[in-house]
């Protein structure tokens, strides 16, 4: 049995998940739709971009961008002049929101089967649906940059000069709510037919792996400065 | 001097590039934007999924997709009844074909400023604006399946059971010309003012590194079958 609340997080066995909704379940591949909570934001808080879309002039556009996320809400940023900050409006009373679908992936594995047919990738990501507002409030939009700059690096707006009254203005920061939320995970070998089987074809994953190299200081930073702990534990 | 040509295509002093379009010229950091087709190619071919932006019911759906590329078109491939595969319609001669946004991005590094509002990444990304046609030429059908399978792992094409009749029943393919097109590029360390410069933060970029780990044969993989060659080399 599950409950429902507002914020459209179904509780169930001390686990809580989004409720599936029209447009959240797929119409292919439902097995390995997920709508677990602690999934969704562990795959969320993993990446370093999103891709934000939405509609302009009736034709769908897709930009890769930067987001934070705090608790059941997410954050994107930029330029009070940027295409989809402006057309999201910025009057609170006369907001009418802009549709956009958020989406994160993470690519883990090549799977290689014997038929070309099976052939797939090992990945998780998340599909966010909504409306997409303008934060106006003053600490909300503080709120929303730190955690901009604490995604890329956990700590580090902590360690870095905050945004003054002009960046502050020149700064449009829109809002999502986590509500129509779905993941989607896939994992382990490939599927071949049991015709194939003995097909004389490797057959397997590559796994992927991410990492970083060594931190290159700016040319101009400051002798004495070093790395901080936040940047070794990384 | 560039000559345009029909493909979308101009080239100037040996070097081809997109030619600039209403929707490929971004209303923010122009100074970043890009048309090299060399470029976009390199980017193109070099990650492993795009995501794939169409309208539903006047709302945008963003999703992670597999493509491969054959000069200068992409191809993406799904089920026959996938959402994007089914609203791009099927008989040729009625086909009006499916606004997309395909777009691929690539994350290099984290670049960290002394001032929070200057954080930023360095990034790669191809943006494709245009209108996807279901495939329906057998030949051309088979070809862009390979070169999906290809765009994984290269050579692999050659080396899996090809598709049957019933594979190829089951899966759509959907075409998109690379003529609106764009590239943006994001190098080097951070760009702090000049005031913040003897602030005490570190600054400098973090990059980030792609890699893959030991190959994971299928447990069912017949005794005998080493891995290939071109995975070996990937």
């Amino acid at each position: 049995m599950s409950v429902a609340s507002e914020s459209g997080i179904e509780t169930a066995n001390d686990t809580a998940s989004y409720a599936p909704t029209d447009l959240t379940v797929p119409t292919r591949g439902r097995d390995r739709a997920a709508y677990d909570q602690e999934l969704v934001h562990a795959i969320l808080d993993e990446a370093y971009v999103c891709h934000l879309g939405f509609v302009r002039d009736g034709a769908p556009v897709v930009l890769p961008t930067l987001y934070g996320r705090v608790g059941e809400r997410l954050y994107v940023h930029g330029s009070t002049g940027s295409r989809p900050l402006r057309m999201a409006g910025d009057a609170p009373q006369e907001d009418p929101g802009l549709a956009v679908c958020l989406t994160v992936t993470h690519v883990d594995g090549l799977v290689l089967a014997r038929s070309a047919f099976h052939h797939s990738i090992n990945y998780r990501s998340v599909v966010i649906h909504g409306t997409a507002h303008q934060v106006t409030d003053p600490e909300e939009k503080r709120a929303a940059l730190d955690a901009l700059v604490d995604h890329v690096v956990p700590g580090r707006s902590a360690d870095s000069r905050p945004a003054n009254a002009k960046e502050l203005a020149a700064t449009a920061v829109l809002s999502l709510d986590l509500a129509a939320v779905s993941a989607k995970v896939r994992t382990g070998g490939p599927n071949d037919d049991p015709e194939d089987l003995g097909l004389p074809h490797w057959a397997g994953v590559v796994p992927l792996s991410k990492g970083h190299g060594p931190l290159i200081p700016s040319s101009d930073l400051t002798p004495g400065i070093d790395a901080p702990d936040y940047l070794i534990e990384l």
